[in-house]
């Protein structure tokens, strides 16, 4: 079976997926699991040997899989960015493992003669489903701390943009030892379905309907997952903000990568007496914005990427207009230009929580504008959401927008900036509500999610044993 | 509705459960929700002190809930040690979580210019079902973190040992705060259910059928749930151990609490050499075990307390010997006495892999016995099993039985001893396999299952932002 993949620029189907057989899959995981066992007993320094030499198989592989990602998503500098990131996210992540496994493991315990050792047995094979908007970049984002706790993976990355698979796997080929745990391979909703049953856990990114799923056949075969899912972050600005740095940064945050990003700002919420001159600075500075149609090095945003999203994104635009909503910059829907779909970043003004455009997961580079009177009122549209995955305060000062955060629903709110999380991955969050389930996936912390906690209890005083039988 | 509660001593239903109706157990939910805004915002000190009033409450109340537990158990001893554990837990617990909350929360990010303070959050309501064989410690084991985390928790304890209960209720009801998010409710599967549904997320002890189904349950309402389930504990005995030490250590390991414990021994492997002579120890001490019929003060081991256990012990003694089992002490199935079953500790040989004894949870003091040859023959029998909770080496020296545990697959190996994760807490260790799903249960991290990670990416260069829009 194959499954043909379309260009998000020319709109052309000139790619074509081969899914792996169940067999198939089925020997991969075999051989992977098999690797494993070595893998985690030669310990941390060998891994973080192994995975220093992909490094540089990866950098020497850069211009290829940056074209790769640049046909996948139909864009450039978010590719190099992607691209970019990889070798910092293993540098990083060497240092965090290594001060991991060397930490002390045996204490005194508060039981008097006992001794604790403790262990970390990493599961055997992670699963690991990445989705389409950050195709590189997610599908590493828990692979490699999983490699380093001592476990073997397998990626199964979107089949929207599978492209840059075959590149990156063939420097996975050319690194010793780390090829006989690590694959990537190709497939859509059912080779996903064979990862979860295959995989000892998932790590699934991508939207709350499909985590679901995921979350619900991982349970029927009683194994653990992770869900990063979706969001609906709310950007809020406070009276005595800086309007102006406020009104790029969410620009920034709302339109970045098309709004495909799951911590993209997708709601706005102002302070009423400073609305109307928020609203003018960020619409002179959305009006400025260059779509890159022509070529994907030139202009700051990029074809829709799944044409499933188009859908999406021109519904919520409709529905939003029908409600009342109106367009002070952008369209009412995407642009269908040389076969690829295109959306300028739209401004709507007169939007309330009876749209969808408020409530639902646009993840367009869409920009709903709302006012609010108190402080509190503000936080109440905030939290007035299914989704807790992040969210931006702007304020006067770091302090007060700090307070303010406090009250909002969600696992990490940028102060006086937007979508941070994009680029600080060394604090530790969780996802809220609908947007996740299970351990932080950013900081050092998240490399337990893959080991086992074992503790071997050691009796200091074998012999006569005088505290059973006390009946 | 009602439920009658048969007495395990004599037999007969002489109490009556009522367990709330939906709408109740609601007004209770809503309650505890309102309540725990207060508990968590004034902070850990206020935390620690209700807990510390409540301590003294339960001191107060030692004889009554004593007294209840004696009866809804059918034995005395172990309901002193499950009294006793209540209050030091709380106090081991006052310390680990007055020094986690205040822990430096605040560091630089590796990202420059970003300032990171870390904030934990709560889950508002924890749901704790809780089993029949140690009714009071594990209704309390995840009740006490969680409250201390800063969440209200709702307790269901088994329907098959209630009595304690109210007795408990009523020191909660005697401690300010406390009572306003801490509720016993008494009930059975039904009850349990509407508790999954109506808390954040829900700690689960019990057996590996009913865990399944709140998993399945948890994930279809997208909600989290921590499991801590069955075990089928191997003990395991190498040439060169203190044979008298393990054959006494293994005698209690399998026996204790009528074998009703999870972490109880209930397979025995030893080393063919020293077989013969480990048999004779361990039956000469079986022999002289008393049963705590007549007084429960008297003997060492109480009734079976569960009726359904009572027919799974007689069935795992059915199959054994009709597969080929030999017993060298002990009867061939639970004895009726006063209306009580009561259950000899039976020590099987000539068993196998095919018998259920050696393969499901038994959860009654039946000792079957394995010799096996080389040691990795050993430890592959061990780890034949679908549970990986917890087990035992005894070997020469500790060093050498380490090296044996680290084979073991399975969350917490007792070292020349049986059973310690009945009294060592401080050690962190994960439920392998079938036993379990989610964070430790023991050591100072096990706080965090009730707590979710927040971020604050603080930007300390309010201004025009230079690092967005790079195409």
């Amino acid at each position: 079976m194959t499954i043909p993949v379309r260009n998000p620029r020319i709109g052309l189907e000139d790619y074509v997926l081969r899914p792996l057989s169940e067999d198939e899959l089925l020997k991969q995981t075999q051989r992977l699991r098999m690797g494993q066992v070595e893998w985690n007993n030669k310990g941390i320094n060998h891994r973080i040997a192994a995975l220093k030499v992909w490094q540089e198989q990866i950098v020497a592989a850069k211009e290829e899989i940056i074209e790769a990602l640049t046909v996948d998503t139909g864009r450039y500098a978010e590719s190099v960015l992607e691209f970019n990131l990889l070798p910092t996210t293993i540098t990083r992540w060497i240092g965090w493992a290594g001060a991991f496994f060397n930490q002390e493991n045996e204490k005194q315990s508060q039981v008097p003669m006992i001794r604790i050792r403790q262990d970390n047995v990493p599961y055997s094979l992670v699963s690991v489903i990445s989705p389409w908007n950050f195709p590189l970049l997610l599908s590493i984002i828990d692979t490699i701390p999983a490699l380093l706790a001592g476990s073997a993976v397998i990626v199964k990355p979107s089949e929207i943009t599978p492209r840059f698979i075959k590149v990156l796997q063939k420097t996975i080929d050319l690194t010793p030892h780390l090829r006989d745990v690590l694959f990537y391979t190709e497939g859509a909703g059912h080779t996903g379905s064979l990862l979860v049953a295959a995989g000892d856990i998932t790590c699934f990114t991508g939207s709350v309907a499909t985590g679901k799923r995921v979350y619900q056949q991982a349970a029927s075969l009683f194994k653990p997952c992770f869900l990063e899912l979706g969001g609906k972050d709310a950007a809020i600005v406070i009276e005595g903000a800086n309007t102006d740095h406020a009104a790029r940064s969410i620009l920034w945050g709302s339109t970045v990568n098309c709004g495909h990003s799951c911590l993209s700002v997708e709601r706005v919420y102002v302070q009423r007496d400073i609305y109307t001159e928020f609203l003018q600075k960020i619409k002179n500075e959305a009006d400025q914005i260059q779509l890159a149609i022509e070529d994907p090095r030139k202009g700051q945003i990029g074809p829709v990427i799944s044409l499933q999203q188009v859908n999406i994104i021109d519904d919520h635009l409709k529905d939003a207009i029908a409600k009342g909503a109106k367009i002070i910059s952008g369209n009412a829907a995407c642009q269908l230009i040389h076969g690829g779909y295109y959306c300028r970043p739209t401004i709507l003004t007169d939007v309330n929580h009876d749209m969808k455009v408020m409530t639902e997961e646009t993840f367009g580079p869409i920009i709903p504008i709302m006012p609010f009177d108190t402080v509190d009122e503000g936080i109440a549209m905030v939290n007035d959401s299914i989704f807790g995955l992040s969210g931006a305060v702007f304020a006067a000062t770091n302090e007060a927008a700090v307070k303010i955060a406090s009250k909002i629903d969600a696992g990490a709110i940028s102060i006086n900036e937007c979508a941070l999380t994009a680029i600080v991955h060394d604090g530790e969050k969780n996802s809220f509500k609908y947007s996740g389930m299970g351990g932080s996936r950013m900081g050092p912390s998240s490399l337990q999610r893959f080991l086992r906690k074992k503790a071997y209890l050691i009796n200091e005083n074998i012999g006569p044993s005088a505290w059973w039988f006390h009946g």
